[in-house]
């Protein structure tokens, strides 16, 4: 797919819809700088790359905007193309007036994504790293963001690439033994082959498993919150979130779109699940109603039991060894906690009045395990590569096994082949229009 | 107010909030370089102004975000200081965490508005044209950003600077008639202070007429829909609406507010008012709503009047003769229209079917002063300059006065300080902390 020739030049808006200070149009392709040349006061091409010039946006002898233009030439770009970014006021009728102009003078409208799609085609960046800058884009916390930027600087290609090359160097003496297979000599020992393919196998496995953390980190450790009917869990849930909203409202916008139960405490998410009420009773139906709960918290990797003040704690049963619970006293605004010498380490705060829940906190950041967050370089975070790994591991298995029965060459040739696909595929080195199409869509329009 | 030393480095984020492809942030103080130096991968002090520069946003050394960086020098800026505009991947998270690390380094989150206000301080803008500033950022049809960009390109604070200059020179020989006031000289031909004095008066109640139809532009040419029941005055509204929303949608955002009954034809914004249906009846209560909404339309520029195809027309006594009526016949999908000889050029219209709607366009448009909004050149929207108009205007009318019956020079001069003072206002030679807070509050932040 790399170097393919690209013919039209696109344009869309950058930056977020609707009024702001300012807004930025983004304009990629063989004629981005003759066609903004038609629309601008001054004359672009008598400027250097990455320099930013001063002018006015016409239509005709009319003043549309006053604007600042940036130039980026051919392969100085994030394209690779030759690109222009307008930044305007940011009118929604200006915004829609210059992209109009851009349009009539020979653009077309971006489709979603289609700026770093020919950074891909372009050869600026791989796929698996194309595919990052949506997710750095889509980042709500530290640990998102960490993530996203290691893959967009290429972290997780190189650890790709160096399984690749040891795949081919492998393949290649397979295919070395193939061409003298009728004198049946073997090129290499068996037992490196062994030991290098066991080494993929684990680095593979690593990234794998690193999945499931991934997906913690964009979803959220779950937490679920529970205790009897008027413990307080709804309004311990208000104050942990009302804390964040207050923080995040300085950035205007960032409140958008409601947090519903997503906190995010020391760069890590948690996802907070608020349960139903559970108590000592008879009723059969009640009854099933808690196991419910329980089957529920027992999914989360943090449960909360939140208890009011110097009220008799009973845990159920099935939760009593769990070493993810936290017991939680609340209410303690209204009377001062005592017995509660045979409790483990319980929590004492005031939801209504945000006292303890700092120790709350402290506490829900010392059961992740941040050290393995932390110290792991590369986390999957992508189904897709998710996916093209685990069948590269089933391949690189197959491999194994083949190695041991002593199968021969030419079959173990097959696998090899298949397992360089998969790595293949997430970096984009095989592809298709169809897995680009999906891959694309899925991004802002402007990026 | 002006050259007023500021001390402090502000930042903002200068583009719409949430999720998009780019963000951008916006740093202006004598600190602006220094202060992102200290978060920035590159020492930004080597690249001359109007650059861009590639390199990494970094916290300790963890890489927060891949930018691009503009930089302005002193007086070279918008807001007349050293400047620094952050692009950066438009995530939520690394938004408000540059924006942290900015604070943490020395800024400050600017206020509403404070990046013009700076501008102002600096002498780059005068304050008519600062104020043009966040007229033009609301600007949501093309009349509106016509005047916002005239009165920020300087158009209005021209012609405000020629009448200042025609009443200091007035002023100055009334001053010197005062010094030789014992002698009994007239320094000038009242003759031709007259036909200044009216000229001054000409002008401003041009500028305060202008008002009027600046607030047409701003607020939509008000258009009533009236009828029968049943006639399709909602289904045509929607029809109207809706097509406008297929245009604006290709903007992301643009539709994020509901455009309600607001239309832009042709450029002009039209507000349309939707009113209770309208028969005959004989029915007391009944009457006096109609009664009502005849009333209410009377107010309009427009009055569409919507009937039934091939139904009778009855059009009610107050609006027969009324030129601002114009007559809609809808459904004529349904029947052929017929005898409709009687009726002054009536627009047939199929409201479900979007037929005739180019044609009720056209006639909308014909009904507006096109010419009136168009050649004049400068159009008040503001109400703070029209009301120092006004009050100018009153002095001007009493120096009149005072030279028709022959009043001191002393008595005179005093009108002409007042009105000078009115004009200053206006372009900010004489201006107060709090007009200024209250001025710039009603800005975006990051403006």
């Amino acid at each position: 797919m790399k170097n393919l020739k690209i013919d039209d030049t696109i344009c869309a808006l950058a930056t977020g819809g609707g009024k702001s200070a300012i807004a930025v149009i983004r304009i990629s392709g063989p004629n981005s700088l003759k066609i903004t040349n038609t629309i601008f006061s001054k004359d672009l091409s008598k400027y250097n790359t990455h320099s930013i010039v001063y002018g006015n946006i016409l239509f005709k002898n009319e003043i549309i905007d006053e604007v600042l233009i940036s130039k980026f030439n051919n392969n100085k770009s994030y394209t690779g193309e030759q690109t222009i970014e307008i930044s305007c006021h940011g009118s929604i009728y200006i915004q829609k007036r210059i992209l109009e102009l851009l349009i009539d003078s020979g653009c077309r409208l971006a489709n979603p994504g289609e700026f770093t799609l020919r950074a891909f085609k372009n050869g600026k960046l791989d796929l698996s790293q194309a595919e990052s800058v949506a997710e750095l884009i889509a980042a709500e916390s530290e640990a998102e963001q960490k993530t996203a930027i290691n893959h967009l600087k290429g972290g997780f290609s190189k650890e790709l690439n160096i399984l690749r090359q040891k795949l081919i160097d492998f393949a290649s003496l397979i295919e070395l033994e193939l061409d003298f297979s009728e004198e049946d000599v073997e090129f290499a020992d068996r037992k490196e082959f062994k030991k290098l393919l066991f080494d993929i196998k684990d680095k593979i496995t690593q990234l794998v498993n690193s999945f499931k953390l991934g997906n913690v980190i964009k979803e959220g450790i779950p937490v679920s919150i529970i205790g009897e009917p008027n413990a307080g869990k709804s309004t311990l849930l208000n104050t942990l979130l009302n804390e964040e909203k207050a923080i995040v409202s300085e950035v205007p916008g960032t409140t958008r779109d409601a947090i519903e139960d997503k906190l995010t405490i020391n760069g890590y998410n948690f996802k907070f699940i608020d349960t139903a009420g559970i108590r000592n009773t008879n009723d059969k139906i009640e009854k099933l109603g808690i196991k419910k709960t329980l089957e529920k918290a027992s999914k989360s990797e943090i449960i909360l039991f939140i208890s009011e003040v110097n009220k008799k704690i009973v845990i159920p049963k099935s939760l009593k060894k769990d070493k993810r619970l936290l017991i939680v006293i609340n209410k303690i605004d209204l009377q001062k906690p005592t017995s509660y010498a045979n409790i483990k380490d319980p929590i004492f705060i005031s939801a209504k009045k945000s006292k303890g829940i700092d120790e709350l906190k402290k506490r829900l950041i010392n059961c992740v395990d941040t050290k393995k967050l932390s110290n792991q370089n590369t986390i999957i975070t992508n189904s897709r590569h998710y996916n093209e790994l685990k069948l590269c591991l089933k391949e690189v298995r197959e491999i194994i096994n083949a190695l041991e029965i002593n199968l021969s060459s030419d079959l173990i040739s097959v696998n090899i082949k298949q397992a360089l696909f998969h790595l293949g595929s997430i970096t984009g080195e095989i592809t298709t229009d169809t897995l680009l199409g999906n891959i694309f869509s899925k991004f802002c329009i402007g990026k």
